[in-house]
């Protein structure tokens, strides 16, 4: 059975969940806390020396990464992959989008905030414009989109939803951008989860 | 005919760059400066809201941007990606890591270094060590592999060479890191590229 080493406070962790939840996928959760060291173990590092939850153990015993990539590796075959070549290049388009210019904004600020206890003062100024720029950018093309890709529920939405429902967090006002309050709520739906706020 | 929108000094469109000339897909490239603003026209913004290079125009008309989503797209059938799906797995852990842990430090600090000029006490002090051990991972799986997945180049390979092989460009001493060293080498010469340094 596939083993799960992930932290329930993370969102990058919750995405390997949402996808094996959705795709019927067994697991066991290894509930690893990064907050209280439980990844910089040696235990820990001796299956992933990058030191990063979720890792995932498959059932043949093998170890991986990256939570877009261990997505991708398990929703292989499933709906939740569009079968179209420029819809999936697309896919893959938001996946690497989301790690490079999302979750470095909206997780990071959430974590500052929320687990690091910082005062606004004392986490990086630019971090909100940043995010309110993200936000206008989902927003905009939820104005032409029910869906980020091919107009059902598929991995760039569990990538992208994971933090964005946790915006608020973050110190962001979901309230302006309403198109993508709309859409947090059209995939909890989907994904069968209580509403985050 | 396949036009890429790229800016010679970005190793993130010189991948697609690379991924063509492998291929031997025929593309025309539009030399598009980021310090030149050429990336926030009208015209450019037209094409991609997100204001970035590399942004492909393929032969239908239709607009990709993302680097590896680019590359992954180009490269679908070939064997620059492996057929075996744990090995596809690890490539998209690396492609990931590339542009969350890597990117972020090697390129930005040469960016700021060498394009921007910066003195070195006006750059985030975090990047140097950072980079450090971002080649050390990397030198440390060279140990135990000749290429980053499956044995052979691959798009780990093209994804992570492109700006590794300017390391020295933003202060970072690759002496330090003699297998990633070699492993340039061996990846310019598969790519005919002339040696970086």
């Amino acid at each position: 059975m596939l083993t799960i080493y992930g932290d329930s406070i993370s969102g990058n962790c919750l995405k390997v969940k949402f996808v094996c939840d959705r795709l019927g996928i067994a697991y066991r959760w290894i509930e690893t806390s990064v907050l209280k060291g439980e990844t910089r173990t040696p235990e820990f590092l001796g299956m992933n020396p990058a030191g990063q939850v979720p890792t995932v153990k498959l059932s043949d015993g093998r170890v991986l990464s990256q939570s877009n990539a261990i997505m991708l590796h398990l929703a292989e075959g499933s709906d939740l992959i569009p079968s179209d070549a420029y819809e999936r290049a697309l896919m893959f388009q938001w996946l690497f989008w989301e790690q490079y210019s999302h979750e470095t904004v909206i997780a990071v600020r959430r974590f500052h905030k929320t687990y690091l206890k910082k005062a606004d003062a004392d986490i990086d100024p630019a971090l909100l414009p940043k995010g309110e720029r993200v936000l206008a950018v989902m927003n905009d093309h939820l104005a032409r989109h029910r869906y980020f890709v091919g107009g059902k529920l598929g991995l760039a939405d569990i990538a992208l939803v994971a933090y964005t429902r946790w915006a608020d967090q973050g110190g962001f006002d979901l309230a302006r951008a309403p198109r993508v309050q709309d859409w947090i709520a059209r995939v909890e739906q989907d994904l069968g989860l209580a509403r985050a706020a």
